[in-house]
């Protein structure tokens, strides 16, 4: 059985991505009002160009349970229409033991994911369960893409000596917790000093870096201080740039120009740092 | 139309209570298998004699949609035979702007609670979309009721010119938050000291304090520290104590039980404190 690390190279060996596509469907700017035909539209103008798709439990919860019916449902399709891409439940939880075990059992044996984003705020205690799942991993938030990131994860205290920013703790502490290749953490696009930081600090460490696109990260940056020495364990998200590319009928056409022009955006810049798929 | 506050201050008054049953279904605890049966079966026993029910959505997303509808059922009972008493969905979500909106959407349209727990480590974004729900609160994760809770929560920083610990930069910010009587902390039973200096810090906040019964927290010292200088504004909540008190046929008769000592522990050391009910 594979570890979380190892699918995770399989999954952008096969498709030689590091694009993830955002699912967040959003009835206001969907061309079609149905979210699960919306999502199946998206997948397949896109399944043979990504190495993940994440999905945020939000914009399925703000649906009801006929929402979370589709994401289940998008979860089956996504499995068979694209077996190995990972699916990643965007999901921010954090909670103590017993109810992260609960977390971990609606993530992995209920919706099906792969990978989830866990919130640390709580410490190793909302990590501990993940244990039980082989092969499964997560993200763990570390320097978020929003614009009040810093409120509390750039405040700076002592560790080993050296004054670091919170979101630093946060990194080298999930580096500690990941004992099998299943611990992840997530940077924001929008922070790219930061993102090179991390990845000085976690060299081996795969990161899940969202804000690509409308949150206005630089993908060349993202991706030289992304991705790792051979210009792997970095999964470039992007949402609503290939989601809602146009708003007419065309949607899925355009969701897959854009969802190339990133693809080979990526490929482009680990090209250029002599780390492309031709090398591997 | 009643601010937040207000609110929770009637829903204390009208049972002259502080005490909050977690509404946490663990199929391998429950004395029966329908988890909106069992629910019933607790409000109807405890509903005059608390301020607030508190499910853990954990609990039910680990049963699927099943769970999930469960849980909407639940809150409709809760709307249906106890109105006033406040329904706090104890879901620790945290996210970007965007995403926010959702959850909050989810929550206090779909669900339909008056209140949810919030997690701080993405800053004031997570905050911000609430200003658009009257009536509605949040609390914030400050000083969590879990072992590894000092992971992150207890490093040390300065702010204004004094090193305190991150949950105390937590509980401020909270403070600065809150502008229509909206926000509140959420802090550990487990934790008598911190939640002293909470309470100093952040004299007119209300606290929702998990964590009496099974986790260990200490009801004297929970109700001395807690309780704001009338008394009031902490919502003291336990689960597993009251929920699994027999797991017999009598299981609600036994829960009854043990939220009339908790409520009745709570009152009589307000009264030690010249603070109970009677003087209000």
């Amino acid at each position: 059985m594979f570890t979380f690390l190892e699918r995770l190279e399989l999954a952008c060996e096969s498709h030689r991505s590091l694009l993830c596509v955002g699912l967040d469907p959003d009835l206001e700017r969907m061309p079609v009002d149905d979210v699960f035909q919306f999502n199946c539209a998206i997948i397949e103008a896109t399944s043979d160009l990504v190495c993940a798709y994440k999905p945020n439990l939000a914009f399925y919860e703000a649906l009801g349970l006929e929402g979370l019916g589709a994401l289940m449902r998008t979860v089956e399709y996504i499995q068979k229409v694209a077996p190995g891409v990972l699916i990643i439940g965007d999901s921010k939880r954090g909670d103590i033991g017993s109810s992260m075990k609960a977390y971990y059992k609606a993530m992995f044996d209920g919706w099906g994911v792969d990978a989830m984003t866990v919130s640390p705020y709580l410490g190793k205690d909302s990590i501990d369960p993940l244990l039980s799942y082989k092969g499964k991993g997560i993200f763990v938030l570390c320097r978020t893409s929003n614009e009040s990131a810093g409120d509390f994860q750039d405040i700076m205290a002592p560790l080993n000596g050296e004054d670091r920013p919170l979101y630093q703790h946060v990194a080298l502490k999930s580096a500690q917790w990941s004992t099998a290749g299943n611990v992840g953490l997530v940077v924001g696009a929008t922070y790219p000093d930061e993102l090179r930081t991390v990845r000085e600090l976690c060299p081996k460490l795969p990161l899940l870096i969202p804000g690509v696109g409308a949150q206005g990260g630089s993908l060349e940056e993202v991706v030289r201080w992304g991705a790792d020495s051979r210009g792997r364990l970095a999964i470039i998200s992007s949402s609503r740039q290939v989601l809602y590319a146009s708003s007419g009928k065309d949607f899925a056409q355009a969701a897959r120009r854009e969802a190339i022009k990133l693809r080979d955006g990526i490929n482009h810049v680990l090209s250029l740092e002599g780390k492309g798929w031709s090398l591997s």
